[in-house]
């Protein structure tokens, strides 16, 4: 990152954003990354893990409306969800946010970013670290899932960085054959699988890791601003079919069963399944369809 | 911009993208703006005017078919082609793609976009510069829709840039009202209306002018990596109403019919339909449905 009053995002080589910044609010060395927290002037607060924008003030509702209603309304009828990452909170928070969900469990590696998040970014995960609902555990994702029962979960969402770094695990077998196992017959999981038009192999390599678990694979895009070029995906893994085809109307009905109808700003029931319309460029980096 | 060997764009004051240059192939300053094109490590070549990227050849498809294909096929019967703008010959290219076009009319006030487009970016126009119905004008899209006689097209594709430097005016009410004049019964204006997240007013307040001269106004949405700040609008302006909420399979038998279905990278029957459906934080800028 540059020294300078911009801060230039290190994700790629060659192109990239840029910040201009009004003040530094943090910045930690933890065992795992490097976490810097500062102002902006354009999105609010912004945190970046190993000079990687990770979440923005700003735009952070597109991203977390879409990695956790989307799965969670897919389903239809998830109790128990397990949330892996998402340091910041804001999928806790919204996942708590359905009624029919009795038992938010989330398992973030570094505590730091718990921490740093709370203190500086506490509007992003609100009040639900305190809901009775909710179990957070600084640990290992991989560990947790290597322990948990078989068919603990209904839903799995993997928020992690790219597959550099602490997330690198977070894509391997190992991780998506413990993931199956731990997940109810209807389950699903879904983790960001980057920006294809910059990152097309991370979309295609997990995909293809993902169906060697799972029958039903696929991907849905979001359109996250500070997450730049163009549509980035969220891969998807189910053990039952058609959960990424699932008909306007009877996601509109979830939603409002659910309590979140109406109170989203990206998310709807028309944007939910708009998003599994992937553009060709997108689709071609996913196995064919079985 | 920098003079190192990263180009930054200036669009907005305080966030933006960065290139890696490898190599400046052209920088004029015609009589209308500031041009430049250069070789990028990530984009491949890349036209900035007065410092803002129009066009990459590496993502310059996802902005054309939408811009182009979208109102053609809403349309469903498009004889007559009016684009204003759109230098680059990219539009151009696309519309006469369609078996049904049978004069596509291009005015583009900067003589100079159009020469560097043919020498520099020869891949984007294509042959569609010797098409024999094709008109390529160079000269004023105010003055030619004043002078257009009733009824002449049955769309008008507006490509130009945001409503600063040269083209504010087709922005104006003046521009509206002679496009609904010259547009058929069933006709419709699209023009691009920048990055609702980072320029809302741009959405909103070209919105509500449309809305004086056309019953039916409404914006679609496309992923373009390099009009950074997540969906960019496109204003969509129609005196027919349901242009905008054709169904998919209506959409995909005339693409079938115009020649176009399965030779894309972005646009598909699906993600045209989805294309209309807007995030809440989007939709709110758009005047009321009537």
């Amino acid at each position: 990152m540059a020294t300078d009053s911009w801060i230039n995002e290190t994700l790629y080589a060659e192109w990239g954003q840029r910040f201009l910044v009004k003040r530094e609010l943090a910045r930690v060395q933890s065992d795992f990354q490097d976490i810097a927290i500062f102002e902006s002037a354009s999105h609010g607060r912004v945190m970046l893990l190993d000079g990687v924008v990770q979440i923005t003030e700003g735009d952070e509702f597109v991203y977390q409306e879409m990695l956790t209603h989307v799965p969670l309304l897919a389903h239809g009828a998830a109790k128990n969800v397990l949330i892996i990452g998402a340091g910041d909170g804001g999928v806790l928070k919204r996942v708590l946010q359905h009624r029919g969900v009795a038992r938010a469990v989330m398992v973030e590696i570094d505590g730091e970013v718990i921490r740093l998040a709370k203190e500086f970014l506490p509007g992003i995960g609100g009040d639900a670290w305190n809901d009775p609902r909710a179990e957070v555990i600084v640990g290992d994702g991989i560990d947790y899932v290597k322990r948990a029962p078989d068919a603990a979960f209904d839903v799995i969402i993997v928020d992690s960085t790219d597959p550099i770094g602490v997330g690198e695990v977070l894509f391997t077998d190992e991780f998506y054959a413990n993931a199956a196992r731990i997940l109810s017959a209807g389950g699903l999981i879904v983790n960001q699988c980057g920006v294809p038009f910059m990152q097309a192999d991370e979309l295609r390599d997990t995909s293809l890791r993902r169906a060697r678990f799972f029958p039903h694979v696929g991907a849905y895009v979001a359109a996250v601003p500070t997450y730049v070029g163009g549509f980035m995906t969220l891969g998807f893994a189910a053990k039952a079919p058609g959960l990424d085809a699932v008909p306007v109307e009877t996601i509109r009905a979830r939603a409002e069963a659910a309590g979140i109808l109406g109170g989203t700003s990206y998310w709807t029931p028309e944007v939910h399944w708009s998003a599994f319309q992937l553009p060709p460029y997108i689709a071609k980096h996913l196995p064919a369809r079985g």
